[in-house]
């Protein structure tokens, strides 16, 4: 319903494939052809007519636009797919058109169909988080001792590396890579339960014909099926809610340090990147503003996925009609944050000398917590604090630096001479254990088989 | 990048058409149109010039897919819109091609495009609202006096009438109404600033061509350009969450009417519509699904709406963008669920039957109140009430009739003899002010010149 | 349940008192006293016990934790309250205790106590709104013309005035009075409807005493009772959270300005206010980090109000007690953030001079629209940007000043002679229509009756 | 800021005590406390003064009030609390009093001591899933047989049992028991960087430093500190928003039974436990309002952590603030619901007569699928379909039993004889795999180490 325009912006072209209607069709029809065969398999129908199912169950057969006028009338789409379905089966062998869908209801192909778009869409979500690994890695790598300031608040605060900000958002990543490991197992299962989740009208052969057919679709067999339990795909919308998350901060953090007045990173320009219709200068944060638009739009559409959980007994009114335009909306907005910010971490364009330039500017004040610190070891905290506290202020309205006006003040030059000072006052040297903290997260990385 | 599959079922073809990426590029070049001429009617440009530029804004003459493709590199679909309109004035006349979207910003376009749709947008929405609103008068007209069990907490209550539920959705949509009217002057109002807000590139020119513009749109001159305060647009997505939620209310309370246990009131059957795959009796209510799933969805939206709103100087990075989709399916979404529940509303099936057997299921505890308030007059409330809740108790342990229970005892019978007792157990005679309310809602109706 | 002690941070103290417990149980109790006296009135009740029972309305004399305890049995505070109330007037006279909440539902005493209470918190927005925009108007009136960059996509795009950033503010403030005075005559009502919306154990009287008890409480009598349609509260959810959003977009842009490479505009400093205990030259932008935090919780928690709204039938099941804490935590968080940006406003520190330095850092490329449309006049508007566009190009990979690249092309010298180009150059001269579209949102905010 | 007066309804004293103001400081005094005595060890600081430190670290030393006033101006609670702490030392020896949150920055100890809380949070979830657990278990178990009617789309569909539904609320339950497991390392980690996460002002010390603290506090070691990567603490939130939803889901499964007209199962009664103000008789389901009114708030706050996470640098403004109070909120809301489901389900009164007269309302219909299913053997799926569809209308028309119609139709009666559609239309011998379902999911479970 939405834009096909704003589709290539948005979004990745693999997974605006993987939940295109034709592959929601086609996953329907990977359950319905599973089911016949497993069915066969299991004795509850003939193989011949197994056969014959099998052979009409490719999405290209089928007129996409006369089901979507059908499924507004039964509010459904497998309905409409299942009688024509029957109808195609009937043309080749009669006999086997009233094997279709045997046992099945709508929802156990839906919802089986789904989970195999879900399998392709984790698998490339997995693609994707290996990809900007890596450039993340690389760039924590290159940059570990690459000072800037470091900013709380959004002021400057104490100086750290490019590599740590690189490392910090690779941690993030790593711990999105556990988490889609962990949920696939509770994801990738089969649902099958006709009408009510009893298989009752399989008779005894119920759970044999569900183990054939999980096998037919290498998806786990689950301990029951979960037609108004949502929990499962609920989960993956918030596994990768919580990804775009960690894209949309990098991408703020990014943009930020974009600006004009900061200028110290920049996105990889390209052909017709960026540019603006009016201002011929301007190079805009495209990519970044593509995931935070998506980081935008996911919070308020998990929400809806966990609202929409509270489905009514065996099958639910309106909160799983919720989830169907929802969850793919959900990956492949993700996609496309993803795909952008991998491009930026693997041609982040870096300018050190403007970070440099910028560390200048608080004139030392940006290293008032080293000289505190060091001064502390001899005056002790609080009148440390307080002395620099202090010294801060007349540096400002002096307009001087920090490191003259104390440089001026005998309780701090009989402790700290002028060497201890101008080493004190160097970003560089004040960078703590950030090189230490790369080398960690790098190691973790390594240890999740990248790199 | 939603499915375009489930449209036909989850929003009206009229919103879709509104929102449908040919109505977005026409929207912008409706805007460039409009532009020359205002510029030309205020000699910024050639009369000429205007004409020919506004010869080649329709939309059929644009390649929508290689739009989306160079808009996914822009950050934005505007500036590939105007490099393909330049191209094609200049194929007509090179001069003319020097004026297009002369002094104007991408977003000038964008917004007032997206104006123009809103207008469509609020227009629909507003038939939409009349046509449910007079379904509804005529029900709660008819059923007026129709007794049901009023039901709180899920819980069989005190009677109300058929009339006196409509009455309630009714009421709702008549503010929701009011909501509409109310938005147009803030909502329908041309975005103009160029660049950064200011119209610099326009000279002193800059407000009488702006004056033009909107008069040739006619859409009002709002007192300053608005590129990143968003409460305009925001406020539209709102009202369409609010009514949205009215819709759901009424799903809600129909489909809970429609149970098989309950049986009171029914969707309008029709072909196709409802039917079950495997259970050939069932008939789902299918409209209100739709209404419960946009009621569902739209909240998230609308948070998305909100959340974007804090956007960036003169133009937001990410939270515009993130309006794009997210607008457009609010309005979608919920012209569905009007739709379907226009059509509901207006072939709602009505078993009185069934709800006067209902009424009888608590054997006359539905009807404690009526006789607490008739004791309650004489032996005061407190003791009426604790009286009358052991009898409930007892009569529920015995399985016997309220009333029964009560005419035993004599405390009951020394002021209220059988003859009272049978009315106060008619449950058509204790809907108290029901029709009278139901009147009061008619004539606001028709006090808002609908009916 | 939330933390009292974050309470002083996030909100005002006037709006916590409104929405305090204290405030809503005595909320509850003027509705109880006005029924009795509205009773007494109409003849339903005696005089004489209306006058004890409004004698004992006053919230100091009830345990609040012996009825939070048992609220959460009854899962609802108004039934222990009304148990409580009558003993109360029991131990005073024994009859009265009998017409204690005649005729009145538990919805009805905490939905119209609730409706007294945003009474209040819609008159102390609205006066927080009039103090917001009279700091608005009188800085904007201030800086109509202290020229700064603009910046769209996060990047310097043209020049502005600050002025004009504090007219859209200003503006979209005199939108959001504009809705809050729209809604009263919705949102302000009484609620009255008994156990099911009917009335019913009134008898015939019931819409006497509603009007009575309307003018009582001076409440407008709406159409019919609102229990389960919750658009009217909704609808102050949703205007509080637009005009939070726009709070918020402020609060955005004041803290990238205060951004210690930007250093344009700061919070209004004092006693302890944004000190950091590590880095004793930081100020940080406190008041705008509470105003963000407003306007990131509250799209969520407008969510839920409208995902509440689809309640059941006479009386909602989870979502109406869904809107009891909500719908105060967003009136309280919107307090915080209006409080905090009025003090900003009223008292924001301006520095000119780095504004006017940082229009500098570009070499001119900020300028490169002025002289692409100065240009456009002679050579047609693409020409002159593709001209421009490279000249912008030359500037940057040389590092000189775009006015001196453009001087060295004789394309441009011989239509824009040096003092033109000096001219072109200065960006207090390219600020267009914002001098005047700030005096049109003054005159609008004078129209208001502010200022 | 919410009221305390719902606390008791909403949410568990447990789950209140361990996100009180109180435990909160207490959390930070922990860090603290252990701080100073890592840095004794590790020999940055002198163990005397750890220990005077350490000595002050109790919660009840402090004035939560002034604390709260003070933390207004600072922007955040440590600050002040850190201030409180110090003057508390150096009350004791002013020399320790230097030592005081040595190395550490607000954000390390309001991190830390949220970490420390949100073990006890988990722990109690899981304590609560637990018990929860074991009540489905047991419900499952003793109704692995109960028939009633199964229901989709709000229709009655085929035949289930009792157990196959406490089955489906258990398999999520036990889903949820995993994820709490998978996220404790992710969460439970210590939160220790300094200013910018570098620990620079420790020296060479801080990672050993770290170490010997996260040991004090019996927490993990991150690879580095996560000051602006939030995705810690939001999974946290949306697992808890998962677990809500399976909650949310049982409690509309239950109120929709204890519907007045549907009458299968109870929520467990009590004293004072939902009764109604007006209506003697009724009993309201509270625990399922609760249970629904947290599945309905928490999306919205999920939603708030999600949107929160797009933190700037190294320490966010305005999302980090964000999540003070919507965390906390979102377990204090889950607690309240699992402890009120819980009862439920542990005391869940259930009546199988009920179910059997529901099971017998749609005069055989409801078996369709059963008759369908056997003829299907011999015409084939869609014939029987076809056929039974039109027994369905005709029984529908004629109110006949289904039984009845197909018994006089030859085509029927020639395959079914009269004994076989008796058996046919028992609705305990179509529950199909209801039992071994059943067995399954108690497998698992007690393969949890449950039970």
């Amino acid at each position: 319903m939405s834009s096909t325009m704003l589709g290539p912006l948005f979004s990745a072209v693999e997974m605006r494939n993987i939940f295109s209607d034709l592959a929601g069709v086609q996953g329907m029809l990977d359950f319905e052809a599973a089911l016949a065969r497993a069915e066969a398999k299991t004795g509850v129908i003939p193989q011949d007519a197994a056969d014959v199912i099998a052979s009409q169950c490719r999405a290209e057969l089928f007129d996409l636009e006369l089901l979507a006028d059908a499924a507004a009338g039964a509010g459904i789409t497998a309905i409409p797919l299942v009688k024509a379905l029957t109808r195609l089966v009937a043309e080749q062998d009669a006999n086997a058109a009233r094997y279709v869908h045997w046992g099945a209801t709508s929802q156990d192909a839906m919802d089986t169909g789904l989970v195999l778009q879900l399998r392709n869409a984790i698998d490339n979500i997995d693609g994707g988080l290996a990809k900007l690994a890596d450039a993340l890695a690389a760039l924590a790598a290159k940059h570990k001792m690459t000072a800037l300031a470091g900013r709380t608040w959004m002021q400057q605060a104490v100086p750290v590396t490019l590599g740590l900000k690189a490392a910090g958002w690779l941690s993030a990543i790593g711990r999105h890579c556990e988490r889609m490991r962990e949920l696939r197992p509770r994801v990738l299962v089969l649902q099958f339960g006709g009408a009510a989740g009893t298989l009752a009208s399989l008779g005894t052969q119920g759970l044999e014909v569900a183990a054939a057919l999980a096998e037919e679709l290498q998806l786990d067999l689950p301990d029951m099926p979960w037609h108004a339990q949502r929990d499962r795909v609920a989960e993956a919308a918030t596994v990768v809610g919580l990804l775009t998350g960690s894209l949309g901060k990098m991408a703020r953090d990014i943009s930020l340090l974009m600006q004009t007045e900061v200028a110290e990173t920049f996105e990889p320009s390209g052909e017709n990147r960026g540019g603006s219709s009016t201002m011929p200068h301007k190079r805009n944060p495209v990519s970044c503003a593509i995931a935070l638009a998506a980081a935008t739009r996911i919070p308020g559409l998990v929400s809806t996925m966990l609202a929409a959980m509270v489905q009514e007994h065996e099958r639910g009114l309106g909160g799983w009609h919720a989830e169907w335009e929802t969850l793919p909306e959900i990956f492949t907005l993700a996609s496309g944050a993803l795909d952008h910010m991998t491009r930026v971490a693997a041609g982040l364009e870096v300018d050190a000398a403007s970070m440099r330039r910028n560390l200048d500017i608080t004139q030392g004040l940006i290293l008032a917590e080293a000289v505190t610190m060091a001064l502390a070891n001899h005056l002790g905290k609080e009148a440390a604090h307080q002395l620099v506290e202090a010294a801060c202020r007349d540096a400002v309205r002096e307009k001087k630096h920090l490191r003259d006006v104390l440089a001026a003040d005998q309780r701090v030059s009989k402790h700290l001479p002028k060497a201890d000072l101008d080493r004190l006052f160097d970003p560089a040297q004040y960078t703590g254990l950030a090189a230490k903290l790369v080398e960690r997260a790098l190691a973790q990385h390594k240890g999740r088989g990248h790199g």
